[in-house]
């Protein structure tokens, strides 16, 4: 059976040390966070760990019941669900004005992860419903925020996002969902969507649909889409429900994983919704949600390589096989055990620098989408958002390709019993898979890189990474501790700018050269700016190391195997990059 | 619904122009395999597809039934084994002296990849039985040979491995199965094996099991185990079948993928068994299977990558999503097929680089097991062994691990339908995962070629493939159609034999130093090997061309997408090789 246990102590590293908290502490929220980060993080991983954890093999194994309209999920999640909602998450990062409590996503990241960890199938709803509350509180009138927001904050009702039609995947600008005005203000929509996660189930007494449909003459493509909002059941004046909406689940899908998360087909029969934003506005209004829900699905591929790694690095500890190549290192054992054998090791190493990386770096994406909306200083919010962007499609594609990559580490720790599912941790790579594909695949993500982010404002998202990263190097490049990472940082940086510049160049000239690079691109920054993340813990570690040596060791050796064996991997990127587009043009099929 | 065509062409392509069978025309059985290679292909594709394919994924989603010790398996498999047998496949490579055809390895290996793709779980069943023969036609005694092996020969009977128990998977050292004489020359065997592939199922009359065990006083660790077979149910005089042998299924697991394919829990109670080979020698009779073995896992990597190829390529020709880069491609539609992408082109030849170089290397690999089995000059026998033996590794681990990162990329091409049971590409995912753990997970191959294959003989076996590369560079280097791909050829063959001089160096002074690099030392000796592949397949396409342009032309421009693309990973690699054991070695768990 596998086993979950919170990262407390690496959360609050993050938190304490790694993050400039405390330099920022009169940003709204911060201090709040700061005093109330320990029982934050240990209510949330009681939760995660008690309650979520347990139902998480359960729901694999039972899956959904789909029957005329209705899903029902497996045993447990709807109590799941309560204690959820009872524990005040659903309101976590919500504003007070509709009843939330107003902390900030630095600290509801690690809430996120442990989620993800405990029990993906489960938290997806919860998460779609903030991506829900975040359309209606950026784009809802006042009226609609009135009607709907309180119960989404509260978990009583649930939100779901309605974009993808049989013909319109990645090019949205294909949606046919049809909506017309009824006169009062309500429109009537009409089409079918799939691929609707938690479209229907029975955790909530109402399910708020989110949907991309067009209006009467509306331009063709993504110019003509609009985002309404369609609840399952209507609400009356005062919030209570009413009848029906004509909107029904038609079937759910059979999936590789995430077996206890329903995927919906919807049809929407004419039913009633309300205009979110402004008309043929819904693309925007979707990208302002989508760029949350794009590093909230990186974190997916965090929470689950993390719990992958805690169990295969268990497992390693356990498993007694052959013996050390440089003699027995347990004589009295039958055998020693496979931590002992450096490829094992080298797997294990390989998942915790991934695992730690990815949550600095996840963790600081989200205080800089703090900064970009709670800063006073408009620069301060501007240079936050910066960030915010560039690191978004490296967060979403990188850590969800490295979550599935990690998740097959422990099946390969494990041996033949990562093959069996009574052990729980193939399980993980079925349910890692989808998230290098949703919310925009990861080679959307790395056309978002190359085509959007690297050339916005002449390069004015690029230097929100390489500005920060030269004044490390110029903080930390006469320190000789920290020589072994700052010689081989600089140094890989210069590759990635030859790659930009190459990108650049050649995505003027002739996009395909620089199409064909991308999603090595995409990779090879991801190196780089873990590079530059490992190298920040590691100073950290350097000064902090005697008041905890054990965990700050642990820190540098992870680093330092980051540094050795992980960041070489750019120079066979950049070769590839450079190669340009012939190669994958030039080729009939 | 998947689909699956042979890849008839291709095979003729390396039977025919590839592999130097006309050289060798006179070595037995080569000269019948030239002229009866297209029907056999024909015949074996007709099968794969019209019997084996259309119930692959039926078996996937049925799966097994147990019930008291017997196993069922899915609905058409009994009528799929009966059309295979009577084929005559099972017997393709088997000795006429015993019902067998005496055909080749090399043109075996086609039909064992068609297998592959058509359906895995299926195919396992007759792999193993093939792997049984071998152990029974190089170890057993005239007499067991008589009695046992035409029925195996002729698919009736079906034979197992028993290696695998509790406590011994990788270090079959712990092995406790035990075997004690009854004094009439056969043995009571009593223990119990897991993950016993094919260890019970309904498909032939009898089963005959391989058992790892050790007899009283034998010696610890591997010199102490023996070989026994012992039968489902015993075989009288004349072969005709006696009373049940006392060993019986106790379970079947329930696994990620291979559902249709009996992983069983096996229980040997006094069950009377026959030894094979010497006593305290099974593990030296089990390891000439191995080899075979191991090369069949690979090819199960490549069958599976082959038909997930397959399915991307078709589904990127249909699949209609955004406008191609450079302006519409098909401006009547509406959208370009997303075959028009870079980055879905790079997933695309990224797939077919790997298959059309890993078929090559398989049956390069199968042409030398032929000619170390059936040349008369012990010379050219012993230096196709010595090109066997280390590449069996290569083959083992590389064709894996790349078969599941194939079935991965044609996930990503299906996008969010890839992650859907009904499409059947998930399934491949699923199903290839097994193969990078079991036959010796990859990191035990990487071992092997870092640990046995490497120093052999002062390097013997090394010589195997360096020299005829370095004949090959020596051939092609003035010839300017060839510079392209001898110029980075004879580069990268120095990079690996630089990493090779490290290893060496290395591993004789501490073993950690070349054990924490073996995994990426295998993955770099694959590169360059594929190099070198796909650098004669190019020579040979330069000189066919004209004959079938089609053709060639997609063979140079798939080579060049590896050059390019592919091949420029070793750079990356040697870095991390080179890091030594320091940075897996000094961390503390």
């Amino acid at each position: 059976m596998p086993v979950y246990k919170a990262p407390i102590r690496d959360f609050q590293f993050v938190l304490r040390e790694f993050l400039p908290l405390a330099a920022n502490k009169d940003v709204a929220g911060f201090s709040d966070a700061m005093e109330m980060a320990d029982p934050v993080l240990e209510a949330a991983a009681s939760l995660c760990e008690d309650v979520l954890f347990p139902i998480n093999q359960v729901g694999d194994k039972e899956g959904l019941k789909y029957s005329d309209g209705t899903v029902t999920t497996p045993t447990g999640f709807k109590e799941a669900y309560k204690a959820y909602c009872e524990g005040g998450w659903p309101s976590f990062t919500c504003d007070p004005a509709f009843g939330g409590q107003g902390l900030p996503e630095c600290l509801n990241l690690p809430i996120m992860e442990m989620a993800c960890s405990a029990n993906l199938s489960f938290g997806l709803t919860p998460g779609l419903s903030h991506g829900a509350y975040n359309a209606l509180f950026l784009h809802g009138s006042e009226e609609i925020q009135k009607r709907f927001m309180p119960k989404l904050v509260s978990g009583e009702w649930s939100g779901v996002m309605c974009l993808t039609e049989p013909q319109a995947g990645t090019d949205l600008g294909l949606v046919r969902t049809k909506a017309e005005t009824v006169g009062d203000g309500s429109y009537k929509i009409s089409g079918g969507k799939i691929f609707i996660s938690s479209g229907e189930h029975d955790l909530t007494e109402n399910i708020l649909h989110l949907i991309l449909a067009r209006l009467p003459g509306a331009p063709k493509g993504t110019k003509g889409i609009s985002l309404f909002l369609a609840p399952k059941f209507h609400v009356k004046e005062g919030g209570s429900l009413g009848e029906r909406n004509s909107l029904r689940c038609e079937g759910i899908e059979h999936k590789m994983g995430l077996t206890a998360s329903p995927t919906c087909v919807m049809h929407y029969d004419n039913a009633i919704g309300y205009l979110i934003g402004e008309p043929n506005k819904g693309m925007k209004a979707m990208f302002t949600m989508m760029n949350a829900a794009r590093i909230y699905v990186g974190v997916q591929g965090l929470g689950l390589a993390e719990v992958a790694y805690q169990n295969a690095l268990n497992y390693a500890k356990e498993r007694l096989q052959s013996r050390a190549l440089t003699g027995a290192k347990f004589p009295d054992k039958q055998a020693d055990p496979i931590i002992s054998h450096p490829d094992v090791r080298r797997m294990i190493l390989t998942m915790r620098a991934f695992t730690e990386g990815a949550r600095a770096l996840a963790m600081l994406t989200a205080f800089n989408v703090d900064l970009s909306h709670r800063h006073t200083d408009p620069q301060v919010k501007q240079d936050a958002d910066d960030f915010v962007q560039l690191m978004t499609p490296i967060v979403k594609a990188y850590l969800t390709d490295m979550g599935s990559a990690v998740a097959n580490l422990a099946v390969q720790v494990y041996g033949g019993y990562g093959f069996i599912k009574d052990y729980g941790v193939e399980q993980y790579v079925r349910d890692a898979r989808i998230a290098e594909i949703y919310e925009g695949t990861n080679g959307i993500q790395a056309l978002d890189l190359t085509f959007r982010k690297l050339s916005f404002g002449s390069g004015r998202y690029l230097r929100s990474f390489f500005h920060p990263v030269d004044a490390f190097i110029t903080e930390h490049k006469d320190n000789p501790a920290m020589a072994e990472f700052i010689k081989p940082l600089a140094k890989h940086v210069g590759y990635l700018q030859q790659a930009s510049i190459f990108m650049a160049t050649a995505g003027l000239k002739n996009p395909d050269d620089a199409a064909a690079g991308a999603t090595e691109y995409l990779r090879m920054f991801s190196l780089v700016v873990f590079a530059w993340i490992w190298a920040k813990q590691a100073a950290i570690a350097l000064k902090s190391h005697d008041s905890e040596p054990e965990f700050y060791d642990a820190k540098l050796a992870t680093a330092r195997f980051f540094f050795a064996k992980v960041l070489p991997g750019t120079t066979s990127l950049l070769q590839s990059i450079t190669a340009g587009g012939k190669p994958v043009m030039n080729v009939a099929f």
